[in-house]
């Protein structure tokens, strides 16, 4: 039987005591009787995203788990959501992560997300696309997974050395930050501060004419009346997984960062509308596509959002019931091992405690189970019974390298 | 008592789980009583050669345990091997890993080691040796343990940049690849590729019509009719231990690659004819060895390699058979605790799952012994048991550091 790896990733799965299950984390009040067996028959570790005490976001702590190391290969989140909505960036693009947000009348941010919305953004980012700026650099605007959104500025002599106006969870009430050069003595990084903020106050007033935002304020619900940007960055050039270590990589993923990164790093990526890197997302489905992709690929990841957001809103009972909807849906993956010789790691990209509402620099619980893997002593997956693991702590970096180890696809170092 | 250490090598002892054990490694299978003592008695743990889910060839593991970082000063076997034979490279000289072996009439490998010859190697080496190549360029070639030997290029402007013509085991039965240049820009690689490839066409010719060749043929035995070449390396400059530490350093070992790196970082070699580099070794003689070494200095390492033959012919039995031997050889070690404050450490340079017959990046079991180390509660040496033990999960590089802190060797970083 030919060797094969899944790894499912729950995002911002980490936590730390919460009072609501007696000291213990939603992962250890979860039912979870697929992951327990995993972790009683494989090995187990703490993971670092990137090493002890360094705190990630979602992307960084993806290509760190991709098997990068994103101290070389990152800068801003901007192009990973730009390849998440498969803009192609060309060389001297500068592209943001932009928020579709509330922003009242003095400038004061009500939601980040305004709402959440789901709704009328590709109508929304189309009445933004293509706008002239003064000097003749155009916008590139799209709509990706709910109130986030893309903004690309197309044109002569940018630089991606702006600040972010968007101040981040902690900011929610609070002004909207301004769109400021990171380097003043730049004249580049000048000049695009000035274009994205000419950007932001012209959408502002686009935005609140438009008749998606009407009818939600008829409605009752936050209008996405602003665009906040951050992670302002350039395209790098990286090597694909294939090219690396010749292996075929799949995704199953909706949330367009991960997709983004999966596409940068040369995975195919398996997205469906069941799909919603949300806590609705249809989690069993997920598994039954990545049981498809085994099929033709070396390596699948799955990544299920739903325990980042649950922790980001602090509602710990529904970040236990979707790990126990994941831990149903192993099933699946589980059986295809009568058809592979499989390995099945299960960790995350980074903690989310739920009563920070923040990622928090906590190690992540890791298992890798297979057929050859030494085992250890633990008996469940959580966070303090895999302290006691075989695979002590090691990075994100470490534990793919592992996994593609154990795959039989690394290069030995020396004769 | 002034203070003395001796680390015990074991090459590829880390395994998988073995069915012929029921799941337990070869290690762990062994009855190891002085082992399990030392274990008990000291700290144990995890060890990574270079660092997690990164796999490694004997040679790099081996400089890591020296002490030394092998991305700083490793280019290829080649040189390694050289000082194993005791040839001096001269600067611009170009070294090589070569292998005798039984390649068909039309270029298919049959036998990558010639079926491990050990007789007439060096008459067969003394037959390639001195010949002039059609520029000038001069040919060294010695025999080394088996059908291990080393080529050496002397000429103007030669470089390093060839690629291998040995595709490595996998490659048995297929063809001898190309020796090319690694750098098409290059015209001294070029060059280089070209006379190396002239080198292995000529030595054919002398190898199928020499003497040692006619009788293994005669005698059913698969003659050395061709020379695969590998790890293409100049000599680097290396700071000895000496230097570093300011202690002496002897190293009982037999097989080139160990005696070459011994060499090359200061170690005074101690070897003998009993010492074969194989299962059929003198075990105890080389313990003895070390015992003796210990006189002269501060730290004796001793490397043993018929754990990692037994591994690569996946021969766990016989595995298990010496690291028991090695076990009861580990007597002389202990009683010679009465004369000196001695450390012992047991571990090895990476891992070789039988069952793969090839190293893998599995952390390998590590033991530290002496009268002031913090013990843990290991109660036998294996690599479940490590698991729980006080080092963690360290890697080679820290092992030998560790082992020179309790030395009392380390200098103080800061005032």
């Amino acid at each position: 039987m030919s060797r094969r790896a899944v790894m499912v990733v729950m995002d911002g799965l980490g936590d730390r005591p919460l009072p609501e299950f007696e000291g213990r984390t939603a992962l250890e009040a979860a039912e979870t009787p697929n992951m327990d067996r995993l972790a009683a028959e494989g090995v187990n570790g703490l993971m670092d995203p990137l090493a002890p005490g360094v705190r990630v976001g979602t992307d960084v702590g993806h290509l760190a788990l991709f098997g990068y190391n994103p101290l070389r290969v990152y800068w801003g989140r901007g192009p990973i959501e730009a390849a998440g909505v498969g803009l192609d960036l060309r060389p001297g693009d500068v592209a943001f992560r932009a928020n579709f947000a509330t922003v009242s009348t003095d400038g004061r941010i009500l939601d980040r997300r305004a709402g959440r919305l789901r709704e009328g953004t590709a109508e929304l980012a189309a009445a933004l696309d293509s706008m002239l700026l003064s000097d003749g650099t155009r916008v590139v605007f799209r709509a990706a997974t709910e109130h986030r959104a893309v903004l690309v500025l197309r044109g002569e002599r940018l630089s991606p050395l702006v600040s972010d106006s968007d101040p981040g969870p902690l900011g929610e009430g609070g002004p909207v930050l301004p769109l400021l050069p990171r380097m003043e003595e730049s004249q580049a990084a000048r000049r695009t501060a000035e274009l994205a903020s000419e950007f932001v106050e012209r959408a502002a007033g686009i935005l609140a004419e438009h008749p998606v935002n009407r009818e939600r304020v008829d409605r009752g619900l936050p209008p996405a009346n602003y665009v906040l940007l951050r992670g302002a960055g350039v395209r790098r050039p990286m090597r694909s997984l294939a090219e690396r270590f010749n292996i075929s990589g799949a995704c199953v993923a909706a949330e367009c960062t991960i997709v983004g990164i999966a596409r940068m790093t040369g995975f195919d990526v398996v997205t469906d509308e069941r799909f919603t890197a949300n806590l609705d997302t249809d989690v069993d489905a997920k598994a039954a596509a990545a049981v498809d992709a085994l099929e033709e690929h070396d390596l699948v990841i799955i990544h299920y959002k739903g325990t980042d957001i649950a922790s980001h809103d602090e509602k710990p009972k529904e970040k236990v019931r979707f790990i126990e909807r994941v831990d149903a849906a192993l099933e699946r993956l589980i059986s295809a091992a009568e058809r592979y010789d499989l390995y099945i790691a299960v960790t995350s990209d980074h903690s989310t405690p739920c009563h920070l509402r923040e990622h928090s620099a906590d190690p992540v619980p890791v298992l890798l189970w297979g057929g050859d893997v030494l085992t250890d002593g633990v008996r469940s997956y959580g966070e303090r019974p895999c302290v006691a693991g075989g695979l002590g702590r090691l990075s994100a970096n470490a534990l793919l390298l592992t996994l593609l180890d154990y795959l039989g696809v690394t290069y030995r170092f020396g004769g």
